[in-house]
């Protein structure tokens, strides 16, 4: 048994000119891979006819479903509607399902004063030879198309737009047409080694992997993700194969291990917080908020996250997190002192267990000889316990932030489980 | 005179399992742009030896270009540098500058104990049909190959190695290979309008662009970005055509203008507030520091930005933000009093001008009959006048977080025009 393949077209110069990143695709495919469905290919193109003619033509050579996002908007430069009309044999015709759901929207929803404009009334106007999807959150529908044994759908490029089709229409309706072979993967992540250092110590692991699994290294800030995808027949057996293969995993390398799931760092300090019923806060000062904004970016976070201060200028960290105006004149901002001090002001403040606290120079300004772009002090602990770090990050600004957020993560995440050895 | 055309192709399974979004595009295709060069496709493949060799043939049909990224890792899941070497017909061959670069980097820099191992000794193998191009912030050498008139780059995956190599080597090589018409484009923001609305008012300056000159809409989260776009033979001539037509296009539109350059909206922000020599802080409660992390993302901001009080706790807007007890019992947290009150007290405690303050339910927990997921009160204001707004957002967490942090940062940009009008 084979699984269904897919490609992925995204139209669009917004794309091609780089002003808009595409966070369609990566959502698209994780969506596909759990329906069984391969991605064998994502293009993308701009909004020209011929280019969009000759994507269709080529993705429909080498998988069996196409997925296409964007070019359904109400203004000029979308082509893309007219064109699968005419490319699938059919002729425009009004919708009136869509045409009402369209008024409603502009009406009830939106609040827009006058009557529907023609522009709008257009978008409910679909090919007669497709089936069309009803698009819940927006005004573009979806539109599948059959030809030849292959299947295609039509999607606006909004991503809240496209996600709702695609739960509420595509995958189900795929999940009814196409049945493959089971695909399922376990991903862990690690810490503190590099890809190289990490594939030889797992080396005799890798090379004697059954031909239907693969490993993954994903390496992103320091981490590194290794992901083992299999497909098989049968889903029961192929999750106890993968199951097996990834404890053996695991148990070679224990002292790299952040977790076993995939989840991002943050989430496995809460699992640990949560497990002893305790909270935490964060004292900012270089990465600017960035640490409390990974963490309540999470639904559910209020459970065992506090709160934070940003204490971007040195006053604030003096008004709002005690620490000594002495300090900034002596050892400076940028210093061990300061974030212990930081750590110890922002648990008197919050009401929270334990704290993160870093103080760094990310860059590009702001070094001084002594205190050169990207070095960062790290503060962990609580009212009892501080543990501190110098890091020296290198590179830009963004990557800065990122490598300093992941890593003060990381350290609280090992004083957990020094506090609390058995979670 | 035309343009030289670009391909990108990014390989890795990981881009169409969805588990990393493709960042790198994006960037390339901006820098490739300003050189005058347009990108026509993007195709993104997985680590399959097949795959990887159809997408450079048939992207050179296409394209006169042909960038690659991805898949020169030291790990066993890489096969497009022997991929490489065979499609251009080469041999693999030791680079010994390459050789002591890796040396160098894993002894001085991640200093690793012990002798270089085979696998990051191989990252300094190339093909001898290549030009080896230096890549200063990593192991895998960038590879340059020529064929049929063909330009084919490759280069690592890893986003900052990828644009060292591009900015110090690619884009320098193909700007003296390749001289092309010049591309140029402005892009002008609008925020509280949608597309339709927009296009319907903008249409007769639409229908008169000249054919070398293209308006593009590009929605998101509320703004509406318009792009023009225009390419000629002189830079000169160009530049003012495009000026002229962009100055048109903003006196249509000044009540929805939110800025004419390609910059977010909190460095609109950050140009009222420099421009007056005054400076900001935050107390957020449901975007739990995003505010203040789009902000401190941007270097210099520690001029305009003092620093914020994330109150994801509502004790904490009780501590350090001095709102009444007595509003959590009775209007609750999420309502217009305590983002009044938060913006007293984040003004009270953190020496700034103004400030912005939010309250809300960005779900899908948390809501009540009367406080549905997405209920939004923000506040922006100075010691001695405040606005106050609610909003009502849609959907998704992730949505409402970002609608929240923009609709807050517009607020504000509001007040501060009406504060200083000259600005």
């Amino acid at each position: 048994m084979s699984n269904a393949t897919a490609s992925i077209i995204t139209i669009g110069d917004e794309l091609l000119i780089g002003q808009v990143i595409d966070t369609n695709s990566a959502w698209m495919a994780q969506e596909l891979i759990k329906a069984g469905i391969w991605v064998k290919r994502r293009v993308a193109v701009g909004d020209d006819r011929d280019s969009i003619w000759n994507a269709l033509t080529e993705e429909a050579e080498q998988a069996d479903i196409i997925l296409i996002t964007g070019g359904l908007g109400p203004t000029a430069d979308d082509i893309t509607k007219p064109l699968l009309c005419d490319y699938f044999g059919g002729k425009m015709v009004m919708d009136e399902q869509v045409l009402a759901h369209v008024t409603h929207l502009f009406e009830k929803v939106f609040k827009r004063p006058g009557p529907l404009l023609e522009r709008n009334r257009r978008q409910a106007e679909v090919p007669d030879v497709c089936t069309v999807l009803h698009n819940a959150r927006g005004t573009a529908p979806g539109m599948w198309f059959e030809k030849e044994g292959k299947v295609y759908v039509s999607m606006p490029g909004v991503p809240h737009e496209m996600k709702g089709l695609m739960t509420d229409e595509v995958i189900p309706r795929l999940g009814k047409r196409f049945v493959g072979a089971a695909i399922e993967s376990r991903t862990l992540l690690t810490f503190g080694i590099g890809e190289s250092a990490l594939a030889e110590r797992i080396k005799a692991f890798e090379e004697a992997l059954p031909s239907h699994i693969k490993l993954a290294y994903l390496p992103n800030y320091g981490m590194v993700r290794l992901r083992l995808t299999g497909s098989g027949p049968g889903k029961a057996a192929l999750d106890m194969e993968l199951d097996q293969l990834f404890l053996s995993l695991q148990q070679q390398i224990p002292d790299v291990l952040v977790t076993n799931r995939d989840e991002p760092m943050e989430l496995v300090v809460a699992r640990l917080l949560l497990s002893s019923g305790k909270t935490m806060a964060t004292a900012e000062s270089c990465t600017g908020g960035y640490i409390a904004h990974r963490i309540t970016a999470h639904a559910g976070s209020s459970t065992w996250f506090r709160g934070s201060v940003v204490s971007y200028a040195n006053e604030v960290k003096q008004t709002l997190l005690d620490v000594p105006q002495a300090y900034f004149e002596t050892v400076g901002a940028v210093s061990e002192e300061v974030v212990k001090g930081m750590i110890a002001g922002v648990l008197n403040r919050i009401d929270a267990d334990y704290a993160i606290a870093v103080s760094g120079i990310m860059g590009p300004g702001g070094a001084t000889a002594e205190k050169p772009v990207g070095m960062v002090w790290i503060a962990v602990g609580s009212k009892s316990r501080v543990q501190t770090k110098l890091f020296q990050f290198r590179f830009d600004r963004a990557r800065n932030i990122e490598m300093t957020a992941i890593s003060a993560l990381n350290l609280l995440r090992l004083f957990l489980l020094e506090e609390h050895p058995a979670s």
